[in-house]
């Protein structure tokens, strides 16, 4: 079973022509599929307007009581229910889901040392067999950023970290790679131009690029995530624009893929 | 296989005591089973807080697109997660729905006659087949009152007509029963009276009870429907009080149950 997870973000989800032209590659593509999506730009701005503001430390999201009911309803409710019936009509037989159903993602309230982060949760356990047997029925998993710590508390957690788990858990036994769609065309020599892509990373070349301080440093967890997600068994990362998620799936330069030695994603 | 469709209102849900002791029952509850929710109160109150005013014609919320959007975060969102993480922490394998999620249930939008009701929905068609997998795969799926019309549109759906809709469809090759809970102790004879429980209805009782006029008004409607339910294939429908829902399986007087020839429940 080669399995592709194909994660999305606000950038996506808060633009409704890009997010339509995301869907349409989305059904198009080809194989097991799993969708992942944030949704945070969306999640504030609800917030705001019933006034629970935001409150962010170094770019993470502290969720106390009223902002988990919030992200709660934003994500599995609003934005992950509208994305399965654009799905479902589009021909694709998507099921939501939270970590809680089904079980399928239990993850552990992060302890609290310096900063206390609320109602958020760290993946510890994904239900694989679960996973598989929906994917065997041909159905088409559209997982969200709530999961559960099994002692029936939802818990808001980090959309990436989940994209990762679920692939790297799914790769014992199936070749599985993993799409990380987001602002920029991959991972670019120069910030400022969409044509400056590198096409391939593994090891080797990152050490070469990280040396040479060509690595823009927001692109850094990225790519560390990456090689976490590799070194535990997926395939390939693909990073680039959701747009042009079906061109790597043609062989074309679509982004950057990064591998651990060698370049055979095609 | 037997399954049991059990359907709580807002008065279970609004509670938290009372909502406690009932996922205790349901998770005891023997047999393959299905719990539908509605939850009409906690979107009333939070649509308030946004300045979104429930609109109500003979009963009937309007659903206008602002309460679409409540409508599918509280009922979808909040309420369903929670359910399916309570439920977790019991042992029970439960698996939130609409009916988006794997086309479960495709409705179609109420037609414009004298009232528009907007993006209400009427049940049209139950994917029994994915059901009846997820049951296979010991999941417990948990319905809410949002349905698909399979052209991407989301449809505010009265919760007990999924309730019949789903036992209904299953009961083709199957043993189904449906339990309604409500606020009531069963079918009474005095209505000011919770002793006064009428055991058993079945087509000739109903008759000789209404032309008698014993039965409540309020109560016709939702007996119209157990009978149209028990027509097409339906067992047992039975109505009384969630708290009292176990005690149905232990061959006690719990409530009321509705047949269409004899009794033969227990």
């Amino acid at each position: 079973m080669k399995i592709s997870v194909i994660k999305i973000g606000g950038n996506v989800i808060d633009n409704p022509e890009k997010l339509e032209e995301f869907l349409q590659q989305f059904a198009k593509f080809p194989g097991y599929k799993i969708l992942v999506h944030g949704g945070g730009v969306m999640a504030s701005r609800f917030g705001e307007s019933l006034g629970v503001m935001p409150e962010m430390v170094d770019g993470r999201r502290i969720t106390d009581k009223d902002t988990l009911d919030i992200v709660t309803m934003v994500y599995a409710g609003l934005i992950n229910k509208n994305l399965v019936a654009s799905l479902q009509a589009l021909g694709v037989n998507a099921i939501g889901m939270t970590g809680a159903d089904g079980n399928a993602i239990r993850s552990e309230k992060r302890p609290f040392k310096e900063i206390d982060y609320g109602f958020v949760g760290d993946v510890k356990e994904v239900n694989t067999s679960m996973i598989r047997h929906l994917l065997d029925a041909d159905l088409v998993p559209v997982f969200n950023a709530i999961t559960h710590d099994g002692n029936g508390q939802l818990l808001n957690t980090n959309a990436d970290s989940i994209a990762s788990a679920v692939a790297t858990s799914l790769s014992r036994g199936n070749e599985v790679n993993l799409y990380f769609c987001f602002n920029k065309a991959g991972v670019l020599v120069d910030e400022k131009n969409e044509n400056s892509i590198i096409p391939l990373i593994n090891e080797d070349i990152y050490a070469e690029l990280r040396k040479e301080n060509v690595i823009h440093s927001g692109m850094i967890p990225k790519l560390d995530n990456a090689f976490a997600a590799l070194q535990k068994g997926v395939n390939h990362v693909w990073i680039g624009k959701a747009e042009n998620l079906l061109l790597s799936t043609k062989g074309k330069l679509s982004g950057t893929v990064i591998e651990r030695h060698r370049y055979d994603l095609y």
